[in-house]
C-alpha cells in the first residue's frame, strides 16, 4: 500500500476532520483513492452503532437528530452524523446547511457532521452513506446517526444500513399515517411523535398503537411509541434510552448477525454494479456511445435491447455466442 | 420470433386487459417472456403522452390522478394509469387498490389502472414502471398517468420519464414547501394546490409564487399553480388546459427529443446493469457464493473490494491481468 494511503488512513482514524472531508469527498466524486483508503481502513471498522432517522419533511428530523447528537456528546460518546439529502441536488446547499448546523458544535471535535446530496452518473446514493458510515466508524465515532427524508426505496434502502432505525411522526399527520402504509412500518424499531406539545398529540399516537397492535412483534420487539419536543429537549433522554434498550435487545440475537449479512450482500451487488458498468461505459468514448444509441432508440431506430447487447460486445462484455 | 410471443403482441396492441396484466407480471418478475415481447412491441411505441403526478403522502394525488383520467376518457382519449408505491411491499395491497379504484371505471375498456410495488432482486422500480409505460403506449393509451409517493429519488427518477411532471401541494404544507428544496423545484412543470377549499390555499400559493419567483424560467416555461379540489371535480378541467398549453409549448422545441434521450441514457444503463448483475449472480450457485461472501465481510475476515474481485473472477467477468 502507497504511504500516502498508510497516512491518510491514519489521520482518518485519529479523527482528523481535514482528512475525514478529504475521503467523503473522494467516496462522494468516486476517485480512484477512495478504494485503497477503505481497504486500508476496513479491518478497523465494526464498532460503531448506526441509528437511522427517517420522516417526512416538516417532522423535525434534524433538530431530534441535534438533539440526540448532544446526549450522546454529553456522555462523552464521540458522534457522527450523515444528513441524506437526495432530493436537493445542490451539494452547495448542503455545505450550507453544514455549516448552520455546526454552528452548536463547532469546537467540538468530538462531533463530526455532514450532508450529502450529490448523486454520481453511475453508483446511488446508498452506496456512498455506507462507505461514508465506514468512514467515520474507523474515525472512531461510536454513535453515527443518517438522517434521511423517508418515503422512497432509496431512503428505506439508506434506512436499512442502520441498527436501530427511528421513524419521526408529528400531530396533524392523520393521512399520511394511513398512506405510510407497509414499508415505513415495517423498518420502524421505534417510533417518535415529535411536537408533541401541539394539538393532536394524543390522536396520532392512537394512530399509531392502533397500527401497530395489528402487527406481530418482531423477534421479540414491538416497536414503542416515544414523544418528543426536540425544539425544547424534551424527551431525548428518553429516546436515547429507548434505543439503548433496543440495542440490548437485539445485542445477543442472531437476527443481528443476519442483518449485517443482508447489509453486506446488498452492499456487494452494489459494488459489483458499479465496477461492471464503469467498464461496460469507459471514459469519453463510451459515453458518447451511449449517447449515440440513447438517439437512435430515442427515434425507435433500434430497440433499447438490440442496443444494450451492442455495448456490451464492444466493450468485450459480451456473452460469447451472442456478441 | 416466436408465433405465441406474436399473438401476445396483437393482443396487447388490441388494448386486451388479461393480455396486457399477463405482459406486466412478466415485467415485474423479470420473466425471460418480457423482452421478446418488448422488442416486438418496441416500434409501435412512442405515441402516448405521459403525465407524472407526485406529491406527498396525503396530498390527495390518487383521486386528482381519477379525476384526470375520466376528464380525458370524456374527451375519447384511451388512457392508462400506473401508480407506483415502492413504500409498500406488497403486492396484494396494490392489487386490492387497484380494485377500489378500478370500481367507477369498471366497464369501461378505454382505461387501464395498475399498480406497481414490487421491487424485485436485481433491478429496480424505474425500469419496471418506464417498460410498463411503454406497453400502455403500444396498446394505444394516449395518456399515460403515472402516480408516485414523490420525496426520495427512485420517485424523482419515474417522474422524469413523464413528458409533463405535476407537484401536488396542500394547504398547511408551509415547513414542507420550504423543505422541498430544489429537487421538486426543479421537475415540477406545473403545480397544484388541491384541497384548495381548505384554510391556507393563498397562504401555500404565494409561498409557492415568492419560491418560483426566484427560479429563472426553463425554456420559456414558468410552472404555473392551479389550484384543485379534486373530490368535487374543481379545477380539473383548468388543470388539463394547462397540461395542453405545457405540452404545445414544448411541441415544437429542441428540449423534447433532448429529454428523450436522456430518458433513454438512463434506461440502457439500467439495463445493462441487470444484465451484467444477472451474469455476475447467476442462479442459486451464484447467490450462495455473494451469501458466503457476505458473511465473511460482516465478520471482517475479508474486504468488500477483494470479495468483489473473486465474484467477478469467478463468473468470467474480471478484468484480464486482475482476475
Amino acid at each position: 500500500m502507497a504511504p500516502v494511503v498508510e497516512k491518510w488512513a491514519e489521520e482518518v482514524r485519529a479523527g482528523d476532520v481535514r482528512a475525514l472531508s478529504r475521503a467523503i469527498t473522494a467516496i462522494e466524486n468516486h476517485d480512484a483513492t477512495a478504494e485503497p483508503l477503505l481497504r486500508v481502513l476496513f479491518p478497523h471498522t465494526g464498532e460503531a452503532y448506526l441509528i437511522g432517522v427517517t420522516g417526512a419533511p416538516g417532522t423535525g428530523k434534524s433538530t431530534l437528530v441535534d438533539r440526540l447528537a448532544a446526549h450522546y456528546r454529553k456522555q462523552d460518546e464521540a458522534v457522527g452524523v450523515i444528513a441524506v439529502d437526495p432530493t436537493s441536488p445542490y451539494s452547495g446547499g448542503a455545505i450550507l446547511g453544514d455549516r448552520i448546523r455546526m454552528q452548536g458544535h463547532a469546537a467540538d471535535a468530538g462531533m463530526f457532521i455532514r450532508s450529502m446530496a450529490t448523486r454520481g452518473f453511475l453508483g446511488g446514493l446508498s452506496r456512498t452513506t455506507s462507505e461514508v458510515a465506514l468512514l467515520l466508524d474507523a474515525a472512531g465515532k461510536r454513535r453515527i446517526l443518517i438522517e434521511t427524508v423517508g418515503v422512497g426505496q432509496d431512503e428505506v434502502d439508506i434506512v436499512r444500513l442502520a441498527d436501530c432505525v427511528i421513524v419521526v411522526v408529528v400531530p396533524g399527520m392523520g393521512d399520511d399515517i394511513q398512506n405510510m402504509k407497509a414499508g415505513l412500518m415495517e423498518i420502524a424499531d421505534i417510533f417518535v411523535v415529535n411536537k408533541s406539545d401541539r394539538e393532536g398529540a394524543d390522536r396520532v399516537e392512537q394512530q399509531l398503537n392502533a397500527m401497530l397492535s395489528l402487527v406481530m412483534p418482531q423477534h421479540g420487539w414491538h416497536p414503542p411509541v416515544v414523544r418528543t419536543v426536540a425544539s425544547e429537549k424534551r424527551g431525548v433522554d428518553t429516546l436515547a434510552e429507548t434505543v439503548a434498550k433496543f440495542r440490548e435487545h437485539f445485542a445477543s440475537r442472531p437476527e443481528r448477525q443476519k442483518k449485517h449479512v443482508e447489509h453486506w450482500k446488498k452492499r456487494l451487488l452494489e459494488l459489483l454494479e458499479s465496477r461492471l458498468l464503469e467498464r461496460a461505459v469507459d471514459g469519453a468514448a463510451g459515453e458518447a456511445q451511449l449517447e449515440e444509441l440513447a438517439c437512435e432508440v430515442a427515434e425507435r431506430r433500434k430497440d433499447p435491447f438490440t442496443a444494450v447487447t451492442e455495448i456490451l460486445a464492444r466493450s468485450g462484455l459480451g456473452v460469447r455466442g451472442q456478441a
